[in-house]
């Protein structure tokens, strides 16, 4: 069983999982290879390796767990935390823990070995966020959770240990502490002005337009202010709204196009670089409806996070936002 | 001139260093090369190759910026800060900024390029704490100064660019927010209990001893309650004191030893990995003298750091500190 314990002094959590260490002398995770095509459990035909799909959708119908399928969810074969038991919150002298409860699903963005989210057609792309969003809706109704973090991680250098292209889903039992801070943040602007604080940046960041990298009608891709990460990319939508799985259509639309001119214009101006994708959205429990504001970080994996970072929490960027937003918004793709 | 800026969301501080991106358009940082012998700056007789020195020891004298040093300090030739100039707060709309005033110097830890901490003599170790304790007193004398974060970066994954071994010093004009919150963490249980915080883990540790890894009259090994990485290792003073610069050399002495053997135990059990570093002393300004406990953290980088860490700033964790104390204490070396 997954374990979930928090730093005395930091209040920092972190989940204990040695379920995912495969033998138990491996330590040396760090050499593990990204898994080809040959033994590729996400490739139709190879349902059988992976868990019993949860959620698939499929236009030409077919059975479950069999191909036919045009997205795929699957819990992760080595989950970080575990759907079954009670949290069983406890002390240990002065330590706190409680079971690893959650759950670690993953989502297979497309059949095909060889596409990724930016050579994928817009409506494409617009099916794997209509999946994020139907899985966040079908958890919600899980009262042990409290936040669901969407994320992907794109080569190897960005954390993906499988080539085929795909998306993760942890559902947690604790809000973290980035998301908390965030959200903190947005609370406390709010307090101050009754204005939610994404929309302030919005409303500067289109006046100014110097980190602006794209916009279509619904949706606006900045380079933010302060990024850690040379060429990090925000996309906001322009309309006010909490929670990811509450945009309407248009939405998700409009965030497909320009998510996949952001990736095509990051592969060609930085050489197809690594890198994350998280979906910001609200805590389950927390009514933050008119302070929060839901939104998508693009997190290129340029350089190496090293000493620094790890001592400081903050960030050394060798490019300022402004240089990289013009760099994107002038790369032709 | 670096710039310091203010995310508004969350308060995180970032460093726009552009001074370190070499070439304006070459933002593919990843694909760097570690520095080798041939081009070494650091080594004897290549001490043109870096900015005059600030800092060497010489047992057998010699000028300097010459051969025949032991340790040699000099500024960072593409610092992430820059020592001359005001600090010029400013707001940019609702932006906060300040220029990027500060230290950033590399420590030199032996002339020879062939070796490392783990096969430095204990007293060639010392001399390297040393070099750590004279520069953070000298350097706490700038009263634009808030912190000093003293790290190493071991091996390309943990983002060293240069063979040759060396560490890092970077002296900051705010207390970055990891710092704040160990202290503020550290403040809230010493308010609670009128007890340090550090000093109750030692307590309990030694009592218990499944995650102790060695300990020797001053010095312990830890490997702590809730680590955010495999292997992760604390080494901490038996005796409370909150400032590294401010320790008595015997604990230097204990430490050097025990640091080279916890060193020398992760390379023979975990084939030589990459690690960061890290010291943790109290911030310049604040009185924490009960509070704070001065420690040294190691982080090995066996696994990547990926997007759900970056979303949540919690960490997953495959192997029990448990189990990787009980490693390290009977590995032979």
């Amino acid at each position: 069983m997954p374990e979930l314990r928090k730093d005395p002094v930091t209040g920092r959590w972190v989940i204990i999982s040695t379920d995912r260490q495969k033998r138990p002398n491996d330590f040396v995770f760090e050499h593990a290879r990204l898994i080809g095509r040959e033994h590729c459990p996400f490739c139709p035909g190879h349902e059988a390796l992976t868990p019993p799909e949860i959620l698939s959708y499929r236009q030409n119908g077919g059975p479950p767990n069999g191909p036919g399928w045009d997205i795929r969810v699957v819990p992760n074969k080595f989950p970080a935390l575990q759907v079954e038991g009670g949290l069983d919150r406890m002390g240990e002298g002065m330590f706190d823990r409680m079971n690893g409860i959650g759950a670690h699903e993953v989502i297979i963005e497309t059949p095909n070995h060889d596409r990724t989210l930016a050579s994928m057609s817009e409506p494409e792309i617009e099916r794997v966020l209509s999946a994020y969003r139907d899985r966040i809706v079908d958890l919600k109704q899980d009262r042990r959770l409290r936040h669901i973090l969407i994320f992907k991680n794109h080569l190897a250098p960005a954390g993906a240990t499988l080539e085929h292209t795909h998306s993760q889903l942890i559902a947690l039992p604790i809000v973290p502490d980035f998301v908390r801070e965030e959200v903190d943040g947005a609370r406390r602007h709010f307090a101050e002005k009754e204005r939610c604080v994404f929309c302030d940046i919005i409303r500067q960041e289109l006046a100014d337009g110097r980190r602006v990298v794209l916009e279509n009608a619904d949706i606006v891709a900045v380079a933010p202010y302060a990024p850690r990460f040379a060429f990090e990319t925000w996309l906001l939508p322009k309309r006010h709204g909490a929670r990811f799985e509450e945009a309407p259509r248009h939405e998700y639309e409009s965030l497909a196009r320009l998510l996949k001119s952001v990736l095509a214009r990051m592969n060609r101006a930085l050489e197809s670089p690594a890198y994350n994708l998280i979906v910001h959205t609200a805590p389950f429990s927390d009514d933050v409806r008119d302070v929060f504001h839901w939104h998508i970080e693009v997190l290129p994996k340029l350089t190496k996070v090293a000493g620094f970072e790890w001592g400081t929490g903050f960030y050394i960027n060798p490019t300022s936002p402004e240089e990289a937003a013009r760099v994107l918004r002038n790369t032709k793709v």
